[in-house]
């Protein structure tokens, strides 16, 4: 249990009355406990101030269930995409796969997004599919990145607003380093900022700040 | 706080008086807020086990000054190395490039180890090294990874005790994607493992997960 919450012996029964039989008054758990309701009133104050149980006036104590990973996922839900997105790098569906490793390097990224030319969000590159096309036997130099990258609707994208661990999650189960996040407009995807597995690190890190 | 525990304006008021006076009894605190040691007894409760005070037989309450955060670092210090490195890919120092290359697909990886003749760690062969040489002008057949790669001692190690949170900040620090886990062996390090942001991500989304 996070804060070092141990429940003694009779805290625990008090819990297990009150998961099998909550809604349940302070009297009732005293009467099954042949104990008074003034014995009780601490351990009722512990288990309702550690989240354990919840009290409602003329209803009586019900069981919450938080244990704490609960607890803890609820800290991981209040960080969202806005405040660990970075910067995209785009480049134009008519740039060439040439350019875009340099743009890889000049602009320390792993993943570029391609636009077409309304500005919406068409394609994304990886350093595997550049590494893959720099061991093919086409010239890199007239070679368009439109016909190396991954086409929209097969990317995978995010919204500012997103959690942070939902986005974790599709890194993992679509096993991708990188998504964009998008912003609808009138033809398709606006792209405005993108989430690596490096904001998940940063995420992962910030955990033990006092910022949030 | 964690837990949800919120404390009242008297359990706020013991809390100022152990910081500054602990370690103090609880009569001494009773004394100093003019109330009696048994009207004291349920807030004392509260806060020595939502881990605010701590207690000690013949000393008295002292503040333990736990935060939520520094409860979460608590949780976060049990994830180590151990519990989520991934398999090494090794390569020899004579492999070519090419052949590294077609090991990063195969193996579906982003970095390469690379050892020598003993079997120690000699080097690391990232995604970005095999890209940087594969538009260059050399012939990928005949270049050896050993020419590429970053040698040893510039090689960020870890061991399967570290903790995964410090292994996250070195990735971060020296913006690389993977670290080695490591054994000392005779002549250098054994590799026995591999972390990257991806086990990282894993790590983030494990802790809302019940099973640690």
């Amino acid at each position: 249990m996070v804060g070092k919450i141990e429940l003694n012996k009779r805290q625990q029964k008090i819990l297990e009355i009150v998961k099998g039989n909550g809604p349940i008054t302070g009297e009732h758990i005293a009467e099954q406990l042949s104990l008074t309701r003034a014995t009780l009133r601490p351990d009722l104050a512990i288990l309702t101030m550690s989240g354990f149980l919840d009290a409602r006036p003329r209803v009586g104590y019900f069981y919450t269930g938080k244990s704490s990973t609960q607890l803890l996922t609820e800290k991981l839900k209040k960080l969202s995409v806005r405040d660990f997105q970075a910067v995209p790098v785009i480049v134009k569906e008519q740039s060439t796969v040439y350019d875009a490793i340099v743009t890889i390097f000049l602009e320390d990224v792993g993943t570029l997004f391609v636009v077409d030319e309304s500005g919406c969000l068409s394609g994304v590159l990886s350093r595997k599919d550049l590494l893959r096309a720099s061991i093919g036997q086409q010239d890199l130099n007239s070679l368009p990145v439109n016909i190396i990258m991954t086409r929209m609707p097969n990317i995978t994208v995010c919204k500012k607003d997103d959690l942070i661990l939902d986005v974790a999650k599709n890194l993992l189960e679509k096993q991708i380093d990188s998504v964009p996040v998008v912003k609808k407009i009138e033809k398709g995807y606006e792209v405005t900022g993108r989430i690596t597995k490096t904001m998940i690190t940063r995420a992962f890190v910030s955990l033990t700040n006092d910022d949030h």
